[in-house]
């Protein structure tokens, strides 16, 4: 059974892209995430609520004070990644709902009012973003590393201290370094993953 | 600033994608499907946890007990839908950690022996595998339509009666049909979205 997409596409994005555990120098710009971001901001969420806000950490300090906060693990490649990015939900996505979703402005307060029924849906609609822009950034021939090995609450001390935002996931964007990837795991099976009733 | 990704494949994955209303009777088939799986199954998740599961739901039974939970405006387009999928986290993914991660079998109770971590981490998990899979969806030149708004209670009751499983999304799939889409609502600017510190 073969796909619409292209075979090319499909091993971009795919099968010959792996989390990248090195980066080469090569810097990110600006730019290269602005055409990430126009691409990807256009994929599906909830009343297109798109929740998802990203930090670029391109200052040594601000850095340095994201470095402290990942597993021991997560330092090192973080250090030499040319950037790194912190991807986040605004529980304050509810502001924007009137402009965002013309259709029905009222949502904001019948649905939104509670910050509980933000967080909720601002994180699972944010996490779907995130999934679209880690593709994204394999679209744009680059090596993503996605991290959720930190401290949750300190990165969110440091980063959002007006309480506004909560981090997702972390992750390094660059061109793979040497000996970047670690051999790609098995993945469960259709039949291990998928059910019909 | 080009992407590497053709703009064949942008087009066909975002920009001429739409969130599909109704579709035509056209089915879709278990192999169609599973080359969406086989696909999107290769994208990162933590530790490849790989903590989605789907759920197709094509008995006539079974499509009346899901469109009974979802919201009143979710119910004409699902049951006009030719296929109509369950994505839920597991919530044991563990347990089949030591085959998805043998560089490192031990994670397994390390960090996922309380249900609470496995639920945090999962649900964060399958929940970018559910961004991957509406990506897929639209690789297969298929429209997809995701809903949250149904009883998540009455989902899991009905179809996870066991409790091992958490729905996140109800999609349905197929072609789109007549008048299928809403115009696109406004995205966020870069400049709204990203911030550089």
């Amino acid at each position: 059974m073969s796909l619409a997409l292209d075979t090319a596409a499909q091993d971009l994005l795919f099968r010959e892209a792996h989390t990248a555990n090195t980066f080469t120098d090569e810097p990110v710009s600006d730019e290269q995430i602005q055409a990430i971001y126009d691409l990807v901001k256009l994929a599906p969420t909830a009343f297109n609520q798109s929740p998802l806000r990203i930090t670029l950490v391109r200052s040594p300090e601000a850095r340095e004070r994201l470095v402290q906060q990942l597993a021991e693990g997560n330092r090192a490649k973080t250090r030499t990644a040319p950037l790194t990015a912190i991807l986040a939900v605004d529980l304050d996505f509810h502001e924007r709902l009137p402009e965002l979703f013309p259709a029905a402005p009222g949502i904001k307060d019948a649905f939104f009012s509670e910050l509980e029924a933000r967080e909720k849906a601002g994180t699972f609609n944010a996490t779907l973003q995130a999934g679209y822009f880690i593709l994204g950034i394999r679209a744009a021939g680059l090596a993503a590393g996605p991290m959720t090995g930190f401290d949750f609450d300190g990165v969110n001390k440091e980063f959002f201290g007006d309480g506004k935002q909560k981090a997702l996931v972390v992750i390094n964007i660059g061109r793979a370094g040497a000996d970047a990837f670690y051999p790609r795991s098995p993945r469960l099976s259709y039949a291990d993953a998928v059910t019909t009733v």
